[in-house]
């Protein structure tokens, strides 16, 4: 793999990771009130279209970054839509 | 322009500018408390690395994506270290 490459795979994981402690927190606390709806309806969107992207391309790396960071948002979005 | 660069270009504008109504709220409302600290800092590494990683590779919808959201997230972080 080259450098670029991995420069690439880093910023995905780091992206994508960075939602599990606001996932956890969401989960804990149950209060998401300073989470913003608009956000996480326009940036799971986003993400999505990012998974076409990568799977048109055949990019794995966008493929499974993308997919974890959706299911991420998914679960924020499901516990800001049952506790406002 | 190809479909999928468009694709691309689409999915790069919706996560960028998903973090306007964020940012907004946030400025409204002063109140951050349920966002995760933690989440901030990593996304905001991820998002610096992809724009290095764009910087490299030359490619413009990358750096311009990534340069707005590292700007957005940077702002974020602002608030939430002053308010908590």
């Amino acid at each position: 793999m080259d450098t670029v490459t991995a420069l690439g795979l880093i910023a995905g994981s780091l992206t994508t990771l960075s939602f599990a402690p606001q996932v956890a927190r969401a989960w804990r606390t149950r209060s998401t009130a300073d989470l913003s709806l608009a956000m996480l309806i326009i940036f799971l969107a986003g993400v999505l279209l990012w998974l076409a992207y990568g799977v048109v391309r055949g990019d794995v790396a966008i493929i499974a970054a993308n997919a974890v960071t959706a299911a991420l948002i998914g679960t924020l979005l499901s516990i800001k839509t049952k506790n406002g």
